[in-house]
């Protein structure tokens, strides 16, 4: 009897995990009521590690991306981030300083994931690189008007990203083309740094500015990796993302 | 003119403080939208502090708070919650920890908002005090059905409320009409408790029960104070609230 327990556990367990999601939890069958909440999940990272849309999602998260929704969300956060950076004071000694996140924050590359399914097709290194190379990715236009405004209340803006520093050029180039000009620093992935999950990168990054004296205050990012860990800014300021997840 | 530095500087403060949230950033005037967004920015914590619910969105609010929506929003996040909970290995030792929140998390004070104004008017103590008194609140069904699935699997119950110790005897009664039977401890505020932020008092308590040997996987809360803070738990899964904030 002592020998069959674990057997036995395993088939209670088993029984259990097959059964209770199904009968307890009911979910909406009505695919716009259930996408909405599946992204609300998705955005307090309820979800936690994801790695694509639920396909009956897929549409519906094309028409947040194209439509008001996703502008909108991104507005509103940023007028918040803005009306906040505006309660701080600025020292005048260049270390007041505001971090910055670059895919899906600063630029958008829903050109690319326009044409690979809007978060439902596994990511595809090579392909998003070439796009990545061309530079051509679009600014957010409520993060840019974010960004102006930090720039002229007196913020030192950095850039951290999980970019490489292979895409150095293309990813400062793309900055540049888009309007973000005059940014104390665009940090990218050294090769020290990959395999690391972007949280203890980016945490380790930010640590080092803290060390130099600079006092975070703001961060902006659309993945919670931007937001999380040590070294955390005073706010921080998640912006929308449904397609897809960074750990 | 070193004199007239600091003036000079409150001046232009003041100044690109007017303007710029009102020229660079271009909110929706439609009002669906906005509120959808200002939602956004509510739960994933971009606001910050609010107390009240804009104007333009209480009846946006009462819709989504009586419609499909909330109640959609709370059977995914449980519904993550319970995907979670049943991957972790339950060791036998009755040391495997969820914790609750009460209010809005296993509780809904919908019935007293309701007639309050879905959080449009000023939190009024007094008021509030006496329907709790009442020991009515109706079970959040999602959450009930959630609570039932980590019993299923062996895990240990505590809620972690904000409320005080005087209204022990009123919540322990209502949350055991309401289904929320076998927990195993109920923790209010004490009066060494009171005026602290939810977050410190919150993780304080979450950190006694570390130090009595529990392992928390598992936080289930509707506010950022209850998930935020020390002892934190492995997984944090923010149910939606947008009637009021709690720092």
């Amino acid at each position: 009897m002592a020998k069959s327990q674990p057997l036995f556990s395993l088939l209670l367990f088993i029984f259990i995990s097959g059964t209770i999601s199904q009968s307890i939890i009911q979910l909406s069958r009505d695919h716009d009521v259930y996408c909405n909440s599946w992204r609300f999940s998705v955005e307090t990272n309820d979800v936690g590690y994801w790695d694509h849309v639920p396909s009956r999602c897929v549409s519906y998260v094309q028409d947040y991306m194209t439509g008001d929704g996703y502008r909108s969300d991104s507005e509103v956060a940023s007028s918040y981030a803005l009306g906040f950076a505006k309660t701080v004071e600025i020292a005048g000694d260049g270390k007041d300083a505001w971090v910055f996140d670059v895919d899906e924050t600063l630029l958008s590359n829903l050109p690319y994931y326009a044409v690979h399914g809007f978060g439902s097709e596994p990511f595809d290194e090579l392909s998003f690189d070439d796009w990545v190379d061309l530079a051509e990715a679009p600014a957010i236009q409520a993060s840019l008007n974010l960004y102006k405004g930090l720039k002229q209340l007196g913020f030192t803006v950095f850039m951290l990203t999980g970019r490489s520093e292979h895409q150095r050029n293309a990813t400062a180039k793309n900055l540049q083309l888009e309007g973000y000009g005059d940014y104390e620093r665009l940090i990218l992935r050294e090769s020290l740094d990959q395999g690391k999950p972007a949280t203890l990168y980016k945490s380790q990054r930010r640590l080092e500015l803290v060390n130099e004296g600079y006092r975070i205050h703001g961060n902006s990012g659309d993945q919670w990796s931007d937001l999380y860990g040590f070294a955390v800014s005073e706010r921080s300021f998640k912006l929308p993302n449904p397609l897809y997840y960074i750990p």
